[in-house]
């Protein structure tokens, strides 16, 4: 019936484009060649605006957990009191990085579902009275699919404390705005695997001049994962200290230049409306949203259906309809499911995945709210065009 | 917006599977070779259940009207009477190639719309007074949508004539059941790019034992078209005479394994499927059918919008929502538009092009059937699966 097409909605990862899987499918080259460098230089270069970088970004060849474990092996030691918002697993991981590289790690842990709002950053870090080195922050935090103040958390970090401020962007960065400057962020790490648009594989580190001196003298042990290395084969001779994914940094310049095709902007604007069709079309249908509409990101929506039929929901796409959706982690398994709407997703293939649901709903138990999601992100997307 | 995708709807060429492109990517091969040779038996047996025929199917390079232009010119000698069904472009096409080849066409014109049915060639068949050489006739009428009875037209052939019955089933055969000894057809013939999901430049042909006696005395002049060229190096290599486009009979293969794999009958089934749901659809936001649904093709579906609007609505549902549809041919032009649903197209690929639809309309003239269509073909999925 479906012709073995799958239709992937989980929040990483998600689609490739065509045309990135073609040149990712060119000749291979060597990793030490003037090509390398040459593809190397661009992508830095051309992904410094999606990272609202000053810095040319680095490349890391390792999944989204080497970038977390990046931004803190080559800051922390032994000791060091860092705070990290945890507002879903992924703040939690975060935190678990820290310790096992020896932080005391002081957890401002925020509700399931919720940002962590400014002022409850605010009281935390007054009521701390150890000096502290690092804050870190998650901007998409993707097991709830809250969209973190980032900007103001930022402006709260500086103005109380002189630590670092450090952000998870895993599964946003690239369909979101974020300005490291003028946000105070000094370390933003990402994945290939998400809004990015490429096979896992792939971990993306900026750095500011100010993070670089910290990483610099850092003495805590690391190799494969050591900046310094990384800065210094960037700066030398435009390459990696060791072998890279070479095809798939052949992949991110063509999804560099997608984007700018496109133009970031209207790349950002897109991931609004699919925010608000898919948000528009669930309220339709009664799905009840796990966040806020003002609180959710516009890479991933969690949805709490009636106790008991997150999974139910979620096998019915999978087992007849080939869409695959992602279910809750933690302290949230079995209690929502999550659709990821990022990177190569357009409005039609919202609509795809609401057709899904109408569909499935009908086989749980019966409903008919057939076109029910649709008229509504119809209307929202009719509005936008 | 749409991320350069690009929606096909044409009633071919139609969208190629994944796999049918990454087979017709493998290495070149020689079409001397025994790989060849081997590759080419296993596409002409395996297309038998396909067409029907208990004979080898027989791989032309060229488009559909090669195919056409094939059966006509094997068979026709100059001066010879047939008889052509037209029940719109594709029977008058024929008829056209007939002429060319010097033959007294007697053309059974049926409005365009409408099949034609066994009482009228029935009729028309006992009113002429000369010898019929062959009787040709279209299944799918594509420039329409209409399916053509040609179980019971072969019947009526068979009854009143002892003249050959020749078909064209270019724009459903892989969508539709046939059986050539049973339904009396002497010569059956199809193109690549409509339900067999490959690209434009092959033709299949598919001939009996008598028309293969027909076929070798036939004096008219061909080289390149001639079948018994063809018959022969099949028989005696499993070769073609003339180079042949091998990347497509590789994907060839390809395509009867996914054909197998789901099953012959089960792809008529979606067929069905799909031609009700698009029916389905385009009745609950009241867009008129050109052909009732007794008549319509599970392939092809024409729509008579309000008049004057056919073209406003095929250029919005391409320039907004980068949908291909197709347009009217002929006397058609300009009165309907078409929509392709064969090969590889799946429920979700009808829901596309209604939710194009419904988008399209509201752009025409701020019509708000959102979600509509949508409903009615969902309705229809539900009860099928």
């Amino acid at each position: 019936m479906l012709l073995n097409q799958h239709y992937l909605f989980t929040p990483g990862p998600t689609p490739i484009p065509e045309r990135v899987k073609l040149v990712m499918n060119q000749p291979m080259i060597g990793h030490r060649s003037q090509a390398f460098a040459h593809l190397l230089e661009e992508v830095s270069t051309r992904l410094m605006p999606i990272f609202g970088s000053k810095e040319p970004v680095l490349l890391l060849t390792g999944s989204g957990t080497s970038a977390l474990e990046t931004a803190a092996a080559n800051i922390i030691e032994e000791g060091d009191h860092v705070v990290v918002i945890v507002t879903g697993a992924f703040g939690d991981r975060f935190a678990s990085i820290c310790e096992a590289f020896g932080a005391n790690v002081h957890r401002l842990i925020v509700q399931w579902g919720k940002i962590c709002t400014p002022d409850q950053l605010e009281d935390f870090l007054t009521k701390l009275d150890v000096k502290i080195k690092a804050v870190f922050a998650t901007y998409c935090e993707t097991s709830t699919g809250v969209l973190n103040p980032i900007q103001q958390l930022g402006e709260v970090t500086k103005r109380l404390t002189d630590s670092l401020f450090i952000v998870d962007g895993v599964s946003c960065i690239g369909a979101v705005p974020v300005d490291m400057e003028s946000w105070h962020i000094d370390i933003l790490v990402s994945g290939s695997q998400k809004a990015l648009m490429l096979p896992p594989g792939l971990a993306f580190i900026a750095v500011s001049e100010v993070a670089k001196k910290v990483i610099h003298d850092c003495q805590t042990k690391r190799f494969y994962l050591d900046l310094n290395r990384y800065l210094s084969s960037y700066e030398k001779e435009k390459s990696t200290p060791f072998t890279p994914a070479v095809s798939l940094i052949a992949g991110a310049l063509e999804v560099c230049y997608m984007i700018e095709e496109e133009g970031f902007n209207q790349v950002i604007e897109r991931h609004q409306l699919l925010k608000k069709m898919i948000r528009e079309g669930l309220k339709a249908i009664e799905l009840p949203l796990l966040v806020s509409d003002a609180q959710g990101s516009p890479t991933v929506t969690a949805v709490k259906p009636a106790s008991g039929t997150a999974n139910m929901i979620k096998k019915i796409l999978q087992d007849n309809y080939s869409i695959t959706i992602a279910g809750g982690q933690k302290q949230l398994k079995g209690e929502i499911f999550r659709i990821g709407h990022m990177g190569y997703c357009t409005p039609f293939d919202i609509l795809k995945v609401l057709n899904g649901l109408e569909m499935a709903l009908h086989k749980l138990d019966g409903r008919n709210v057939f076109g029910k999601a649709i008229k509504a992100a119809e209307e929202v997307w009719s509005q936008h065009v």
